[in-house]
């Protein structure tokens, strides 16, 4: 039966292949009462032996082929299962209560799950989804059950699964995996990362891929607008190899334009800039021919770590950015951590709304040391490049004040030591809370610079968390109240004289480019894939017949009827 | 020696007396091993039935002087102590590992606390300060420690405590209790709920009075500023005892305006509504001169039961509130429950921000069945007097359509059952997401009446979670910000000609009534408490004169330099 499935577009691109169903094995578990329990606690030693030789397998063959950042989620899992908390309960239970292996191991890995899915921060609820993964392993083992394994496909597949883990994704090999889909997961999720990591086209969150397809069955993912089409007929093959090749031809004709200007039809000039999260995403910043960096978040050199990192390696991390993007402008974010990104050496509160939360530049105002030892790194790096900082949740004029005074404080004794700070340093702040785009005109006054993080300012505005699927529908950033939170923010900054560029998702969105061309924004910062696509659009458009369009939308009534405006005019 | 500290006024009034400094029992606890394993699961069981006792006659005696709604409590403790679950695995701790019933109870319990504590519901979270409660009542007598009881006081007294615990507010006696301090807890916590409910002038939060003060010191509680003096000069007890006159004085005169209009010195009436949980708070609404009801809250009809209430019931519970205003406005809110108010019969998701979640209209649209049946309740109840209906968390005009078809729909079907609707109710909406208040003009012609609901618009205009304590600081209701949205929902509003309420704790505060005024505010609606005072204030004040002024406010940078101002030209 032909059937079209609708999930969340992960990875751009079109796949047409045989699908495999990658099942989950069956491991039922029954309690049995065990006579020897020497014997059952050697049988357990045994499962955990092979499950660590694997993993030991899995983690070197990702380090050699993915680098040793993917690898690193196969350290963590050989941790679980070296913990002894973890193994030496289920051994008790295996002793003491004289329970079968897979009975006590199911036991104890499902009460560790549920007890760090209950916590409320993301990085506590990762640890749930390796115990998962690792119990499941060590299960496959007591069982005698053998996982279907991904890594011996060898003829074009499209991978259809519940939810693709960790051990599954690492796996995959690019040659013959043309694409997945899965029941669940949202963009943010491990497969749909690992799927533009890949660049294989992706469709997550379908719900029901797995209960609809069957291995066999031919299938196509159209990772551009989150279809999966089952069973499809000539026709619809027809349309998609062309959309495929099509995507292919636009791609190239997308990288012919690396190294123009993003001039617009009426000869405007704006800046197409890139966001990164760490100096390794240079090359991609490059490639894909980026006038600067918009957005620099430092969150990562925090990450991962056991201490935080000093102003040195802050300082080397910060040049070598300055220094290969060759006096092209960056834009540094300030720490933006809080209750749901924690450090291990941070002791950060617990909080029951961590978005509305103590974080961000909250948390540096009050701990300074580690806010100072940052800004002196920026402004060591100062001497190397065109840098600019900007500050992450900002909400009212008084933190920006203090935020600035204590940057300034810094700059004055580091040039009292006789180190270089560059004397042109912009220095200006995120716009991501309501009260700082109502207000923009007063904060325009004192800052060098606007970036508008649509991000969060459309979930504040909406009062709506963009991670929750159950209301995900309220994340519009074509809403008219947005929309006009945007002009407020562009119109302040353009009369002071400063510039208003944007570095949340809408800046890098086809619907939105026009709008915002049209409302005067000047910067504008997205992933880096999404630069040539976006020059190519705003090549074709007019700034000036596009600025009555703009306003106009403002006064629609809903998000929907924006689109849906926009769509007509400049997308058919 | 001398000393001023600074808490958060929790129930208004001044009290001067000696303080009491109610010290938790030293419950330090060793772990012993038991050979007599059965004569400690009875030395346990035991303390278990004191306690019981001790409850019971706590419980008894709280539902004859305060009634059965505060009584409460003390069921759920006894239920704590019947509980299987934690009962059993204390015994087992004795039996099986030999432990001391102390060191056992204090091992469970902790571990129930900290699974509770950790879960991110506030109910949940109220179900760890029980256990910690009961608890320490247990160990008490296991230990043979006497807890201090506060019950025996029997001269003028301030209690000093680091909390309050719901066995202890119990055994409060207001005519010897004159006032009392605490080292923690918010405006919110149980504490000073019953501050404010047996009117005991209270300050909590000073994180620092048992560590200050000794019992025997004079100790002055001016729960109206958040002020502590401890070991007070004569000049100070001169001052406070003219301020605690000064107070009762005015209680009387506002006592006088219960029957007057609320209008200005330039003869412009507004009107003073109160806020209301229950049919049960309609005393309070009386005797305090309230015009009308601006946001009942239904959402205790829903909570503290086994299943979701019937029409019949909420009908009745409608009726009695329009039937006593009799022809006064009641503005009935529809439910407003979500993520952290958990209703056992309903399965809401957990959530990791439930401030940003699926709540209130966003699940009543969801879960119509719930939500016809409460519309039909209204629409019945709405021929018995004045009623007018809100719906909450509307944040585009796509929901507020939807609800309003949905309320229209269940007129159509009663009048066809030929059963009586007022055919005059009007359909308003709370603005408390910034996209409404941003985008009121598009909202103002499809709405009979906005009720703008502050505590909710700050903290999504601010990203401040309000019940945050380590972000707190940015609730701010006069940044320019929160005003510049005031001002757009009141003039979208009149130029539409509808009317612009607000139903937030900014309605009755002092400072902001005359900006409110200014910015032409229709209604105001506030605890039934608040009502004499806010007319009292409203009497003096012009609102032709003060239009000018608060749109000066709109302009100053911070939310300090306008509540400066304010105080400055109208409070001093």
């Amino acid at each position: 039966m032909q059937q079209k499935l609708t999930g969340i577009a992960a990875s751009s691109g079109v796949a047409i292949a045989k699908a495999f169903v990658h099942a989950e094995p069956d491991l039922t578990i029954e309690l049995r009462e065990i006579q020897d329990t020497n014997a059952e606690v050697k049988r357990l030693e045994d499962a955990l032996a092979k499950a660590k030789e694997e993993l030991s397998v899995i983690k070197d063959k990702t380090e050699a082929e993915l680098g040793a950042d993917k690898a690193e989620i196969f350290a963590a899992h050989l941790l679980v299962l070296s913990d002894p908390e973890l193994v030496d309960t289920v051994k008790g239970k295996i002793t003491d209560d004289k329970q079968n292996a897979e009975y006590a191991m199911n036991e104890v890995s499902s009460m560790f799950i549920s007890m760090f899915e209950n916590m409320d921060n993301e990085y506590m609820k990762e640890r749930a989804a390796d115990i998962r993964d690792v119990s499941k392993r060590v299960l496959g083992h007591l069982l005698g059950v053998k996982a279907g394994s991904l890594a011996t496909i060898s003829e074009e597949t499209i991978i259809i699964a519940e939810d693709l883990t960790p051990s599954d994704t690492a796996q995959l090999n690019p040659v013959f995996v043309k694409g997945f889909a899965t029941d669940i997961g949202g963009r943010t999720s491990h497969s749909a990362i690992m799927s533009r990591s890949l660049e294989i086209p992706a469709v997550v969150g379908t719900k029901e891929v797995t209960s609809v397809i069957e291995t066999g069955m031919t299938v196509i993912v159209d990772g551009l607008e989150g279809h999966v089409i089952v069973n499809p007929s000539e026709e619809e093959i027809a349309f998609y190899t062309k959309k495929r090749e099509d995507f292919a031809k636009q791609k190239q004709e997308w990288a012919k334009l690396v190294n123009e200007q993003t001039t617009t039809k009426d000869s405007h000039h704006v800046e197409l800039a890139a966001n990164i999260g760490t100096p390794k995403d240079l090359e991609g910043v490059i490639d894909n021919g980026a006038e600067g960096i918009g957005l620099y978040r430092t969150e990562f050199l925090y990450m991962g770590r056991t201490e935080l990192p000093t102003e040195e390696e802050q300082f080397v991390a910060y040049k070598e950015v300055v220094e290969r993007m060759e006096g092209k402008p960056v834009v540094i974010r300030t720490l933006d951590i809080g209750g749901d990104k924690e450090l291990p050496y941070l002791d950060l509160p617990k909080e029951m709304n961590p978005f509305l939360g103590f974080r961000a530049i909250r948390l540096c105002l009050e701990e300074q040391d580690i806010f100072r030892t940052q800004l002196r790194a920026l402004l060591r790096a100062s001497a190397f490049g065109n840098l600019k900082i900007m500050f992450p949740m900002i909400a009212t004029l008084d933190e920006f004040r203090q935020a600035k005074a204590i940057l300034l404080e810094e700059k004055d004794k580091l040039v009292a030591d006789g180190i270089s700070v560059s004397d042109e340093i912009e220095i200006g702040m995120m716009v991501e809370i309501p009260s700082t785009a109502v207000a923009a005109d007063l904060f325009a006054k004192e800052v060098d610079f606007f970036s508008i993080g649509t991000n969060d300012l459309i979930q504040y505005t909406m009062a709506a968390d963009r991670m929750n699927e159950q209301v995900s529908y309220l994340y519009q950033p074509y809403h008219p109240a947005i929309l006009r939170l945007v002009k407020m923010v562009i119109d302040a900054a353009h009369k002071e004289g400063k510039w208003a560029g944007m570095c949340g998702e809408m800046a890098g969105d086809e619907i939105a480019i026009p709008l915002l061309l049209g409302l005067g924004l000047d910067e504008f910062s997205m992933s880096a894939t999404s630069i040539l696509p976006a020059r190519s659009q705003l090549l074709k458009l007019s700034k000036e017949e596009l600025e009555t369009f703009a306003k106009d939308m403002l006064y629609l009534d809903t998000a929907d009827e924006v689109e849906q405006r926009v769509r007509e005019a400049f997308l058919k």
